[in-house]
């Protein structure tokens, strides 16, 4: 082996991916080196209570009490896994990024915030800046946008990005059980959080997928322009009349590069069962990226957990020791598209559409009414569950047309005193 | 835009891969520009014949008539879309790699049995090698593995590795066929070689196997230790009665690494329905890769096709435009270790062995001793189809044991009158 000087990190954070990282250095250390062309070594540390019994022998690193001191640390790549898209993450981000250090992160929500101010002092101190571990935990997804499909316009990225849903919907699938008690069960077993509204309400799908479509479209992050919806009004009857119909229920991140600008979702969808995306059970992810020669290609993993994510935030500090690392959303920051959002009313789609409804006379002419007003014709309506409050359930598929229409019917039946419950709109993945 | 210089390309070959990287380019350079930071521009071409009608303008192009001097053409790397493991392929990457220019190509049988000479010569002048194209088309596998789970130990990896394989026995199971006939449907269509035993046998996904073996456990590529066989032999019977079990039937390549040597295998095996490969149809490929931290990875896509298989030659060149390479096969090829074969007999698993058997008293009883004496226990054992010559066949899938132990049986009633065809042995992927 070539007797290069080992690529020194310093780490901020120690919590379960910290963890993840040093038990990873420890037991794959000299494969590493042989993969690599050189160590890597862990220098330093920080987090914020030293005194803390982390199960693993941190004595032998230097400690910083001061996680933005970090970036000072005799280090060449700063690894940030501290988590939240400001303070503490973003001052040593910056810090280390203005002193030309290496930066590497798995903070989703930091990139979907500040990514696009990070990769421009990245690239003005020519540090390396990565941030593989950010989207779906151990699959190298950024890596096979940036590089392996780099040769192909992509049309569409779209995805299971959030494992906490998909473990959720799968079990409700499953047991055919309601959401409230499956998440119930999940949060028991430490499988949702105590707070679960940043998963289950798509925000940090969102955040993921912001940061895969500027990687695969070469357009500005922007967050802000994601419609995200989540999980919480989904029934076991909705998944069991999407079965029926040869469904199945995924919450899918979606994004699209088109003439009328940057579409960015994430909403439950109705996946045909012979989509791919349809097999991903569990707390798995999976993206697929459209492009215009290769076709449809899928990256399938695990997108969660101390050992996948610390498998992607070493894959990257591997890149910065071989010296295989550029820009890091595929082009120089300062080239990338400054894109409008594109109107979702435009797009075209087939739909799935549940009313929750009084048990009464006229009640299903006066939604296929407002179906027909706004336009929305319909392939099959189905009267079937009923559920605890005396009410029933109508689902509705719609044929092809645009989403304005269906969200014209919805406005004409807000307020109907026939519904008892907010309708649940999802879309069906074409 | 920086005003860096054009990566310069010389193509040799345009049949219709390299017919697909000229329009790749045509179509995406500029895009193809701004993330690679420079232009990709073809520079020449060579083929065996100039005057034949290829549809696209190619006067644009130098043209070197003999194929090894591109080697010697005013370009910075050589594209190889030739073919064929010795001869011109290999003659153009000697010459191009003892220059120092870049050498990309798509050949998986050059690489399988020449990779290693290659790959020191490409390390020796520094040079870029490089050979997405030749494992799973248009699938990013090569760095999946090289770069996205370099952090990794990895036990195994495995998949389908050949699009006609699994175009035919997706048909045989979608229509209930037998393989002559779907084979022969095939080839009138074009999805299957007028001579189909490269792809059939299993060669070719043993090509790619060797490959995929090295780059993932850092052995010497070893081809010949390869053991292939095809899918001649499996019946629409064995297909229904795998799907019966709950399995599917796919080729598969495999291989690990254990402390008892590398294992490579492509055989039929059978994939439980909720393991991911099983839901691979049609001519697409996936690979799995178990790592030691970021578990299983799935990559799937288009194995084979002109745009599939140009975006990852082009990918390749992007790499090299971008200046992000390395050595070929994950680490110096000196460092590649020389393992030994692992002996299959040592192997713990389940299988299935269809008998062919003639219909008459004592057949059973005769297959059931041979399993016992020896010490392959049943788990199950049906009798149930009937050929056309009036044979009948039996399915027996064992417990879990030694490979050796199924073989020592199937020994034992080689050359018994009550078999009336050989045996099909299958393993069951677990």
């Amino acid at each position: 082996m070539s007797e290069t000087k080992p690529l020194r990190i310093a780490l901020a954070g120690l919590g379960t991916v910290g963890g993840g990282v040093i038990r990873l250095i420890d037991a794959n250390g000299d494969l590493i080196a042989r993969r690599a062309g050189r160590r890597i070594e862990i220098v330093a540390v920080s987090a914020r209570d030293r005194a803390k019994d982390r199960g693993g022998d941190i004595a032998r690193f230097g400690w910083v009490d001061d996680t933005t001191k970090l970036a000072e640390a005799d280090a060449d790549v700063i690894v940030e896994l501290i988590g939240g898209s400001d303070g503490p993450a973003l001052a040593l981000a910056r810090a280390t990024l203005a002193s030309g250090k290496g930066f590497v992160t798995a903070n989703k929500a930091m990139i979907a915030h500040h990514g696009l101010e990070l990769a421009t002092a990245a690239e003005a101190s020519r540090a390396p800046l990565k941030f593989e571990a950010a989207v779906a935990g151990g699959i190298p997804v950024i890596k096979g946008l940036r590089e392996g499909a780099a040769a192909n316009d992509i049309a569409r990225v779209y995805g299971i990005l959030n494992g906490t849903c998909n473990f959720i919907l799968s079990k409700m699938e499953a047991e055919g059980r309601d959401f409230a008690e499956v998440l119930a069960e999940a949060q028991a077993l430490g499988f949702a959080e105590s707070d679960p509204s940043f998963d289950i309400d798509g925000i940090d799908a969102g955040h993921k997928l912001s940061i895969l479509a500027s990687v695969a479209f070469g357009t500005r992050p922007a967050f802000g322009a994601v419609a995200a919806s989540g999980i919480r009004h989904i029934l076991a009857a909705d998944i069991a009349e999407a079965a029926a119909l040869g469904y199945r229920v995924r919450l899918i991140g979606l994004a699209e590069a088109g003439p009328q600008g940057l579409f960015q979702r994430v909403h439950a969808h109705l996946v045909p069962v012979d989509h791919p995306l349809a097999h991903v059970t569990g707390a798995t992810n999976a993206v697929v990226a459209e492009g215009n020669f290769v076709g449809r290609l899928l990256f399938q993993g695990a997108g969660a957990g101390d050992g996948p994510t610390a498998s992607a935030v070493v894959a990257d500090l591997i890149d910065i020791a071989r010296g295989e690392y550029g820009a890091p959303y595929a082009m120089p920051a300062a080239e990338l598209a400054d894109t409008l959002p594109a109107d979702s009313g435009d797009r075209i789609g087939r739909a799935y559409v549940r009313f929750t409804v009084a048990d009464k006379v006229g009640v299903l002419a006066e939604i296929a009414a407002a179906m027909r007003d706004a336009g929305v014709s319909i392939e099959s309506l189905i009267q079937r569950g009923r559920v605890g409050d005396g009410s029933v359930l109508v689902a509705i598929v719609t044929h092809e047309g645009p989403e304005r229409a269906v969200a014209q019917a919805l406005e004409r039946l807000r307020g109907s005193a026939s519904l008892t419950d907010t309708p649940l709109w999802m879309h069906i993945l074409g």
